[in-house]
């Protein structure tokens, strides 16, 4: 059987630096938690099949997206779960210092279903 | 199409007194983050073919658990994740005003595979 794992937030943070390129800490199944460091515009994307949670650990985040033919925006800060439903396009814009965890399948990429030669990552373990 | 949802954690977690019986804020596919307060000793439990995480919010967990045919014990505090595999038999003790955000399917139970009178509880939304 696998051991029981303590995982701390803080150390696990400091060792990256990139931003936008989830790393995953820990699975359940085949869903994940991943750490990510966001700073700034991402690109306008879409998880087709899949349901994304995002929890603000620290700083904020300005949601744009698509809905009902209109464009939106919605702000969040730390403290607050966010739910993206899947089929929905957004596009994330965020303050400096912003770190976040996200929680879906392991194998879901940054950027869905989107393939941007920039931008697009698949997590590492760390 | 769902909507964007915000979830204020403060908020959910004002809103209820209960121990030990978990509540599904949001779901992603057939997994859930659920928020639970905990305080003094759960009964010992087995998630036979569920993988947990928890993230302590608030507060400090000694977890207690049987491996390798011993019985062990590790303490955790906020900011830190842990990990129960599946299988593992645990018993969680919590310090007064601990809060712990749990990531597993939605429908496990907080017992497990073990029926408890007392403690067994269905994860309720809120």
């Amino acid at each position: 059987m696998e051991p029981l794992r303590k995982i701390s937030l803080s150390e696990k943070f400091a060792s990256f630096d990139d931003c936008w390129s989830p790393k995953t800490l820990a699975t359940v199944g085949d869903y994940a938690v991943k750490a990510v460091k966001v700073e700034g515009a991402f690109v306008w994307h879409n998880h087709a099949d899949d349901d994304e949670l995002f929890y603000i650990l620290r700083g904020t985040i300005s949601m744009h997206y698509r809905f009902c033919d209109a464009e939106n925006v919605e702000r969040f800060t730390a403290g607050e779960l966010l739910r993206v439903p899947r089929g929905m396009e957004p596009r994330p814009v965020a303050d400096d210092g912003t770190e976040i965890l996200i929680f879906e399948r392991e194998t879901v990429l940054n950027t869905g279903t989107v393939v941007d030669e920039a931008f697009t990552k698949t997590a590492v373990r760390i």
